[in-house]
């Protein structure tokens, strides 16, 4: 059972392993946004504090055997770096198509990678078959009373940097981060609220609760992988029920544009998972305008050759860039004259394409594809209707 | 003339204005590293400091005219929000191609911005003009006292937060940032090294320094738009030659992996400018084996629909993007076998583009170009070492 105590234990316990992170306010993000920046977190994501907690409850005969965790994310660094701290060997199986800079992270952290062909699942299968071969200790990502604990101190943390918060927006996807969070809120100052948030296309702590049981829900694609999780825990399902006032999702596009004003107004650099706290209160999902409100930036360990791909979608959800194809004349100046009608327009051309082979191409027409910097939605608008109005036939994306 | 008094000033009258940006230790880019954060400043960048020191020593009739600057950048949000919070008027020249997100967020911090034709030098001249025919103030981005003065504030808080600070890298464009910190640095604490670095591009003051005078360098291209000055200030010169212990230079490929050393390590947005601090430490410019260094961030404000091209760069300089093409047989299968190869050295492949019509494919070849995941320089070679081996002929790019 988790206590208020095992939370302050864990406290004392971390000094001096896992970051006290900054909490600061974010005025470009709204009036009342503060941010608790676990992306800063040693380890780049919150999973450092569960996973120390955990290891180092452990008792000398299973120390000695060694520590075995299943994911190619933010817990494997975090239960490396933890077990490397406390001399204690750890393994960590991936499928063996995760992507390299997290198999060097958690190697460079001091882990055995055990790559393993297929899906998750079958590393998961790995995993458990060497549990059992080697007497390992298997540390679960998040149903677990001292990983819960630990990151609970996070809560402890947020209550001693802002006392008068009023409202805490936390992700969640197994849960063990806002339970532990909600837990120690909730025993210290009542009157906070705590709000989860959830991806829409995973979210299974939402459906959970809405059917008032643990529900495994279907699989489905999201940026936010920190928290792509299929089924909640027992324990963190009756956490939430009981601490967590309200669960709210939010949209790919959603967190693409939270992950772009964090980077933009806060620069600074959070995953999918840690951005969708501040794009619950940026979409409207969660009222900020009455209460100081924290959110929780769990981790910054964003795969930056696709930081790149969301980047670009979080711009095109605002409508800052625009992909806009014509068709023109396959003459000397046809392309010379679309050009002019989007200079005028004061867009600025990013990337051009002018393709005369295309299947909705006539012979003697081409389509020209072209992306461009603008200000607004608004703005696409005037120069898709600046266009036409010159006669160019716009094709639909 | 600067004076000290003149930077503690500063610091008195910036209490509430500007940030006090944090410092902290950076221990994935070095052992003795430390990051003065000014890309957390509230403009992104430090020339709200000088900007808004600057704009307060303004007589009661010069305020009531108004203030003019002539910039795209960072100097241009600097003077806005300073005039805009003294209540005086401001005045922004830029050349009408500035980024859409630059003009915009200069309008917002309350500026009227006037869009030049032309280049930078038009821009100037037409804020030359306004100036003479309204009795403007024109506020200089680098070579004032005052302006200097408030830059200094941060080689203040740089002694107050790191009081053993042995060595402080700092950017240089015009000169104004470094003049300031090393004045303040070297009056408070003359054991303290103070170490420039410019773009190698568009080294100014590095030339200058090297020449014994002030000198004008050929313009080049560098991703450091905010250091991008042809020509050093005298003042600026004059306070570099007493104060700065060394000008480095850095390239742009160095910026770049800074920039992604940055994100990954650090979680944090730097513009070019403002990692070349970083990147002098990161390739071995500046000696940091045995001295606690502070790299001044100067600012954050990258253009995000560049930063992913940066980031491209920056990878393919460390050795963890590739480009490789090969020639193919035109037949069922001929693209498996190049696959196949590539996936069992452990490549990830990012992206691929198969032409039949190339100047260099043959009638029954094709051209097969792949962009992939690696892990180091090493680890690429490998990779075309098996290609050659199964008979594959590789492409220069």
């Amino acid at each position: 059972m988790l206590t208020l105590e095992m939370i302050q234990d864990a406290q004392s316990a971390l000094k001096g392993i896992a970051r006290r992170t900054p909490l600061d306010r974010a005025p470009k993000l709204g009036e009342n946004i503060y941010i608790k920046a676990e992306n800063l977190q040693l380890t780049g994501a919150f999973k450092l504090r569960g996973a120390y907690n955990k290891i180092r409850s452990l008792t000398p005969e299973e120390a000695s055997k060694g520590v075995i965790a299943c994911s190619a994310g933010n817990h494997a660094q975090g239960i490396a770096l933890s077990a490397t701290k406390l001399g204690i060997k750890s393994i960590i199986c991936m499928p063996a198509g995760a992507p390299i800079s997290k198999v060097e992270a958690t190697k460079g952290y001091g882990a055995e990678v055990v790559l393993v062909p297929g899906v998750y699942d079958d590393a998961a299968r790995e995993a458990e078959r060497l549990t059992k071969e080697h007497g390992y200790t298997f540390a679960h990502p998040f149903n677990d009373p001292y990983v819960i604990a630990g990151q609970g101190t996070i809560g402890l943390e947020i209550l001693e940097q802002l006392p008068d918060v009023e409202q805490v927006v936390c992700p969640i996807g197994g849960g063990g981060l806002i339970s532990g969070i909600a837990f120690a809120i909730k025993s210290l100052k009542p009157s906070c609220k705590v709000i989860g948030v959830q991806a829409a296309s995973v979210a299974s702590m939402y459906e959970s609760r809405k059917e008032g049981k643990i529900t495994t829900v279907a699989d489905g694609d999201t940026i936010a992988d920190g928290i792509h999780v299929l089924t909640p825990g027992d324990l963190t399902f009756d956490l939430c029920q009981k601490y967590v006032d309200e669960i709210v999702t939010v949209s790919e596009d959603e967190i693409a544009s939270a992950i772009l004003a964090l980077i933009e107004g806060q620069k600074t650099v959070a995953e999918g998972a840690g951005a969708t706290s501040v794009a619950a209160c940026l979409f409207g999902k969660v009222d900020t305008s009455a209460r100081k409100t924290v959110c929780v930036v769990s981790g910054g360990n964003v795969d930056v050759t696709t930081l790149s791909r969301i980047v670009t979608r979080g711009l095109t959800k605002a409508g800052r860039v625009a992909e806009i194809s014509a068709k023109v004349a396959d003459r000397p100046g046809g392309l010379l004259g679309l050009l002019q009608v989007v200079a005028e327009s004061g867009a600025n051309i990013l990337s051009i394409d002018h393709a005369r082979e295309d299947e909705h191409s006539e012979v003697n027409a081409c389509i020209v594809n072209m992306v461009m910097e603008t200000r607004n939605a608004d703005h696409i608008h005037a120069i898709e209707e600046a266009l036409r109005a010159k006669g160019y036939e716009l094709l639909e994306h």
